[in-house]
């Protein structure tokens, strides 16, 4: 009896993070880690929480989107949503005059992640499984229906990516079995953000090797010769062996990104991550081809599957960095996931912020039992913030996460929180003022 | 004496025509033809409209996000305003928060449009002259400097922009006087909309040629075997010499697009419009190499500078459809003339919804005057919607736009019509609900 939903809550939650400079990178110097937060409430007493990531001010606006795209929600069977989950997800973006405002971007993007994530808690709920595993026990062809294949046919077409996952099929039981005992690997970006100094810079590094970690990710694109000595120091104290990726966070044009990567190559860099701007999928090639060895990564800002096609059809992404609320939801990354998988480019999400690791193991998680199968060269982003938040909170075993157990999309905030972080009159902000 | 900006007034305008189906298209079922309206007031009595455009629910967003956008005009000085409009407009964009909801794109990227447009309406005021010859009389250097660089220098530099100019300086009195003197050509796309049936669809193309008019457009995408019966029609009644064109409104795939136009080709399609997903450069690409001669336009929803630099580079665009207010306004409108100039690509804005005749006309001249110097293969779309509801409305004679006189941006819209159109409370709604 799975009822219907009735109900569209949403909540303005902002963490005060700018206070002690925790995610201060070259473009976003004092972010406010904030969530616009969603509750689908059913008749039955069944709730899906979600949200998507705001960095403060604007989260209103986020919301704002998500009440007029969570308004085409109400009445719809929760028993439909759990069979036809990309059915759902297209009947919200089918209001053509919520669609100009975009279209599929910016913030009616936002708030359709948000209701769309918000029902991926609920299917899982329903089904009694974490949203990992209820995508790992979809057929391909169940995979592929929750795409939106409008735009995608021309590098993918549902059928390839059909046969690409039935491949994987046989595998299925094998890497689940893997996943359960190993995890998935981990990457920290805690130690490199701009705002610390060198002193906390290498103790952060040191503490990371410490603990197990074999990469670190350094935030640059402020100032290239403290940023080639900031990269020195990690490298020195991180050793030869882990991975040291760095991140330019779009403030680079075309040509500055290339002469930084060429000032940091000596210290082996794996990825230089958004080195320009996110819409640039022609500079980002012309970089790509020029920094080879090191990869372009990119995606933590591509809005919508036909960004990710573009730029992995072009070679102009070689990690890719799905987020998990910034395109429409879980079955738009799905898409990505596909698009991923058919270009053979590792997918390591992006997360951080407030609950983005929470989402993004589930897609990285179904990406090696059910769409790459693999997990070479891939990491989930990791950062140690806000996790004492939620209901479902990640479970780190060193390096690695492991996979979450309750049913849902690990999105719900605990009543406390939500009702401390609250904007403007939670305590926390009281408190702050 | 012109003072400082004290207050930013927002007004939710929007126009029942969803009632008659005038603007239907294949995307756009019904729209609601809305203004997010702003109006800067200035400590001196001087005030600056404008507005960005959307068409129904979501408005509010569009409202809001010129809200958060608007609370950073407050204190500016008008004089330092237009002295420097493009340290101004990065002013705005420079809030990290707010820019995470883009970056520079969808809602906040609209109501970054509204402001700005709101701005240059009180810069040509207070020179006491039209946006368009403001506009023209700047130096190249002055031109060039109202633009961000950060990510476009890698297809055309300031240094090559203000070359580019230079060459244009010495005709720009005598364009001035034949634009004077002839005004500025345009098409009209009030004969073609969807929901229209053949002999209203005859009749309009037939009054559209009595009028004068050398170019008609049509939209298509919804049944190609209907849309061959309506360009075959459309043909038949304009005879062999006047402009055809057709715009899909994204409807289509890759593929579907190239089929579509090898159908209608035989109708002597001059562009082929929005033929798939405007964030697609490599598919608008792929379709213009398939279709030529017949042109791919595309450009009305391009949401920044970035997104038309590429759609240039990679020759996805033969005809630029800039409109006034998607991308962040007139200083990024000024962006685009010139990577359009400097790809040799004619501009031919979007226009028609609410006042977005009235806006784009200001840009058309502007570039004929000064930047690309030419009006071959350049027309401004025409609607004859709404117009009566303006302070300046736009002047057309025969089929040309007779350039504005009155200073500002002809923004403005009447205090009656905003009493009137306001939502939901104002008298065109309370009478139609």
């Amino acid at each position: 009896m799975p009822g219907v939903i009735v109900d569209v809550e949403t909540v303005d939650l902002r963490f005060p993070t700018s206070r002690a400079l925790d995610g201060s990178d070259a473009m976003n110097e004092a972010p406010d880690y904030s969530a616009a937060y969603v509750v689908l409430h059913t008749d039955v007493g069944l709730e899906g929480h979600g949200f998507t990531f705001t960095i403060g001010r604007g989260n209103e606006l986020a919301l704002a989107a998500a009440e007029a795209i969570g308004r085409r929600a109400r009445g719809w069977p929760v028993d439909e949503l759990a069979a036809d989950p990309g059915g759902f997800s297209r009947h919200l973006q089918a209001d053509s005059q919520l669609r100009w405002l975009g279209p599929a971007k910016g913030t009616i993007q936002l708030g359709l992640a948000a209701v769309v994530n918000a029902a991926w808690d609920l299917i899982g709920k329903v089904a009694g499984q974490p949203v990992w595993k209820v995508l790992a026990d979809m057929s391909p062809r169940q995979l592929v229906d929750l795409v939106d294949w409008r735009y995608l046919r021309d590098v993918l077409t549902p059928e390839a990516a059909v046969e690409m996952l039935e491949k994987q099929v046989p595998g299925r039981g094998e890497r689940e079995v893997a996943l359960r005992a190993e995890g998935y690997p981990a990457y920290t970006t805690s130690a490199g953000w701009l705002g610390y100094d060198d002193d906390k810079l290498a103790r952060l590094c040191r503490e990371v090797v410490d603990a197990g970690w074999d990469a670190v990710k350094l935030k640059v694109g402020r100032d290239l010769a403290e940023d080639v000595r900031r990269c020195a120091l990690a490298r020195e104290v991180i050793g030869p062996a882990r991975r040291l990726m760095v991140d330019a966070n779009q403030t680079l044009g075309a040509g500055d990104a290339v002469r930084w990567a060429e000032a940091l190559a000596p210290f082996d860099i794996w990825w230089f991550e958004e080195p320009t701007s996110p819409d640039d999928v022609l500079a980002h090639a012309t970089i790509a081809r020029a920094i080879a060895p090191t990869r372009v990564a990119t995606g933590e800002h591509a809005h919508n599957a036909v960004m990710f096609k573009q730029f992995l059809a072009a070679g102009a992404m070689g990690v890719c960095q799905l987020d998990a609320a910034r395109p429409g939801g879980v079955d738009e990354a799905v898409a990505v996931l596909l698009l991923a998988a058919a270009h053979d480019v590792p997918v390591c999400p992006h997360a951080g912020g407030v609950g983005l690791c929470e989402l993004v193991q589930h897609l990285s998680m179904v990406d090696y039992v059910a769409i790459s199968g693999s997990r070479e060269d891939r990491m989930i982003e990791y950062v140690d913030h806000l996790h004492e938040h939620f209901v479902d909170p990640v479970r780190m075993r060193g390096a690695s996460y492991l996979p979450p157990s309750r049913p849902g999309y690990s999105a719900e905030i605990l009543p406390s929180s939500r009702a401390a972080y609250a904007f403007p009159h939670g305590s926390a902000w009281r408190a702050g003022s």
